[in-house]
């Protein structure tokens, strides 16, 4: 049976079922047409200057909705956006990555079509390597089953998807029949119960056992399913760097972030000490645990993910962390007394020295203080994110940042994302001027959607975390006078801040500035860096 | 035999010998090591903001010396070069890819590397679809054999390659034995004579012979030949808008741009009517023959690329493009009288009308008086080229554009690229608004390397190419304020240009200022556009 909508609107109806009210973008001849459907929808079409910040700002948009979209031109826009979807892909982001492309039609007469790489499909092909399942609609007929098929598996592995619509096929009406009612995962009883039963007696038995939580119970939505089991049980929680933030930074059982010889050795000593550890949802990877200085002991694990389940050496299929993580809160697990370790924090106080200069461990000092409850921290790779481990962060899914695939120049274009995602919340960016200079223009975006992030950029003439591996010219950059930025773009605040009383006042003015942007141009030592970034790049350069 | 050199100064080495002394890129970790060498060698490493603008400048470098290349880190930095290199492809630029990667040997102990996004070979293969050859250099035996066979292949094709270096391998030794002696194509004896008699014949015979001069005579550096070629037969040459400025466009005998219905309708009229095309070197696509508008006949065609060799409806197999020209070069082609149509011209004459708002039509019509000998003229995507193809340039090979892919915000990081190649040039940027928000900001490097090409910055508030063909506010770019950039990295010169007094001396300053860059901003009226643009947009609306 004929649709009465066309093949575009469903896809824009199917959006918006599934929660996305904005699209980031740039608009190509070859999408045009579904840019206008788009525009007379209920979504939100959001323009960045390039598509990388589309693609950034997305990423962040599904980090914290569950399900996020950028729409782009065919090959120029899309391959744009390779990165961002890669990176998508490896932190499991569910990006749906929407293409136009040349009419159906249009490609039999002209082989050599402008915007065209090899062949029609050399995109579709590249996408195919960086996404969990992609599709052309170039089939009216299956073309509604296609998006289905594609969303569903967004939503099911967490990671982005590829949609291609050929200019003609957009206004086409698709056809109803056979679209399947969608199935998300669900476990095997069987295999569960047996799962369950043995995390059950092995935590009740353990001495020690610890949670090491990740990167999926934000993305599956589950922080309030852990929260419930830790407080049901009193089992401690320790962070991946992915996972950040994943329970309230403050609730007592929260060790902090476990991430090897780069964290904070109590927790390191706790976590590699338990003859239980439970992981949920977390990625084994090299910066997210702390590059190469990790050692947990496998033969303690009952390591649950999405993807994969396994207790010690055996594996289980067909389980669901969702099921799993609720079927250990219904499960009579032990209440325990325990006595956690300290948690070494940054102070809780903070005296501004007048006329000191600035250093990178004071200015994150201060920050700690500056957060409030309405503030999400998002952090840039290097030691914006290093340094930004150690923030205390107030609520759930406060804290962003790609800790795995380490994209430099994600923070800003992602605080437009993280806005759109939610109009409450007010971004602390942190950003080098490596990455500044690489995607920082889309203040441009946040001036003209009339957001309020505050940016503080890292200004330490180059590219710190390399400087201690391998140094050279290369590592430079030029120095830019980012506090100036607001008279390019009509609007925001800049601050040139090379002392904590500048620092001070900036911060209260920031505070008090809710119409635009404040960019923090914090002028540091080349030579400064924070702690976590000198044991980081200790153990990066043995590797080197 | 063990070479005495590793495998990254081997690599160094090679580029050199072909002309590379300059490579672009930004580094990262897994690249450092063959950064440090590059930075002891005599190959200069070029800075930019981000890997977007490296692989613009290398593609630019690579269209001016014949071979280009960019080095960047694993996924993080090249899979942001994956549109650049696209490009590279679809216009037959060769640049050398160079990616960093990780340790062979710390694969295998750390699965979940940083910067990884499915596979380790993942890079590899999204590049195996936009490049004409890839390797990566994971066996010392056989690298030095793989870096020939891919540099080799990026010379005969004038295409892209890619070369990814595991970060252990940088400082092994390769193996001398085997190192093919460099083959470049050549024509097989028989085929090209038989193609060079029946072509003879053919343009003898004819009444209207016409060469349609196209790219590869740019990028195979033979036009000394062709000029050779229509000064000893008094041939007339229309050129492609990739093929433009292949002779001196001051030449009698050039008829200017054809591109169908987009351009001007006596060079059409002339080409079309030819009972003899003689395509030297051209790719028969849309926006380079004015997009669906072209009508040429086929059964005139003598139709030699390095690809491909036709006469007719027949096919020839192993002809150099190189060896047919010289071919018809020393062949006995009559000498011919002929009259060519007078070809319309943008005035020699500009006399401002003082107080007048600038207009595109005037601001072009002035600046082809601007240009110079020493100019090169690079025009970004939209009416920056579209207009842009009408301006007449002095020189040789002195007009840049990505005129098939057609990739926004080529221009500026392209202008790094050309001075780069050339010193003794002078880029005069043509980039709109919208794709200078894209890259524009890579004026800081050509602050950092002291570089001073002029940028007209055409100021509509917009995609304008595209509002005639589906209009909405997602054409709508952000105003900055442009001519402030200077203060932004301490260089260059900006003017915020509304009238034709404001042009007249801004473009006068521009001309005595050599230390830096001028950013000239020309406000346009957002409904203004040139003519050609007027045509094309129209053309492709009807196939939207």
């Amino acid at each position: 049976m004929k649709s009465n909508d066309s093949i575009g609107n469903y896809l824009i109806k199917r959006l918006l079922e599934l929660g996305v009210n904005h699209v980031f973008g740039v608009p190509g001849d070859f999408v045009l047409g579904f840019n206008k459907l788009l525009e007379d929808s209920d979504i939100e079409f959001i323009n960045t200057c390039d598509e990388q910040g589309a693609g950034f700002a997305a990423d962040a948009y599904a980090r914290l909705c569950g399900l996020g979209a950028v729409c782009v031109t065919y090959c120029v826009g899309g391959l744009k956006i390779a990165n961002t979807t890669a990176q998508c892909f490896a932190e499991k982001s569910p990006v749906v990555v929407i293409s136009g492309s040349p009419g159906i039609n249009e490609r039999i007469k002209n082989p050599l079509l402008h915007h065209k790489v090899r062949e029609f499909d050399t995109q579709y092909k590249v996408f195919q390597e960086i996404t969990v399942a992609s599709t052309v609609l170039d089939n009216s007929d299956t073309a509604y089953l296609e998006i289905e098929r594609v969303l569903m598996a967004a939503l099911r592995y967490k990671r982005p998807v590829y949609i291609e619509i050929p200019r003609d096929v957009v206004y086409l009406k698709g056809n109803l029949d056979s679209i399947p009612s969608p199935s998300l995962n669900s476990s095997n009883p069987d295999a569960l119960q047996e799962a369950l039963e043995e995390a059950f007696n092995l935590i009740n038995k353990a001495e020690r056992p610890v949670i090491l939580a990740g990167v999926e119970l934000h993305r599956f939505k589950l922080q309030d399913t852990l929260l419930k089991l830790v407080e049901k049980t009193n089992l401690p929680v320790a962070e991946t760097l992915l996972g950040k933030s994943v329970i309230n930074e403050m609730h007592p059982n929260n060790l902090g972030i476990y991430e090897g010889a780069m964290g904070n050795e109590l927790t390191r000593q706790y976590v590699e000490e338990s003859d239980c550890l439970i992981l949920l949802g977390t990625f084994l990877s090299d910066v997210n645990l702390g590059i190469f200085t990790a050692h947990l002991n496998p033969k303690s694990f009952i390591y649950i993910t999405s993807e994969k389940a396994s207790i010690h050496f055996h594996h289980y299929e067909d389980i669901s962390l969702k099921d799993f993580l609720n079927g250990l809160l219904t499960a009579n697990l032990n209440y325990r007394q325990i006595k956690l370790p300290s948690r070494p924090q940054l102070p809780r106080e903070y005296t501004v020295k007048s006329g000191e200069k600035i250093t990178i461990e004071r200015l994150f000092e201060r920050l700690n203080l500056f957060i409030t409850n309405d503030m999400i921290v998002m952090a840039d790779v290097g030691d914006a994110l290093f340094a930004g481990a150690d923030l205390l962060v107030h609520q759930k899914t406060r804290f962003l940042s790609p800790a795995y695939y380490a994209s430099l120049g994600f923070a800003v274009p992602a605080s437009l994302g993280a806005q759109m995602a939610n109009a409450h919340i007010r971004p602390l960016v942190i950003v080098g001027d490596g990455a500044f200079q690489m995607t920082g223009m889309e203040l441009s975006s946040i001036v003209r959607y009339g957001l309020n992030p505050i940016i503080i950029v890292l200004n330490n003439l180059g590219y710190g975390t390399e400087r201690p591996m391998q140094d050279g010219k290369f590592n430079d950059i030029l120095l830019w006078n980012y506090s100036q930025l607001p008279s390019i773009f009509n609007g925001g605040k800049g601050f040139d801040i090379r002392t904590e009383d500048e620092l001070e006042s900036a911060l209260l003015e920031a505070q008090n500035y809710q119409e635009g942007f404040c960019l923090l141009d914090v002028h540091l030592d080349p030579q400064d860096s924070s702690l976590a970034l000198k044991r980081l790049t200790k153990a990066l350069s043995k590797n080197f």
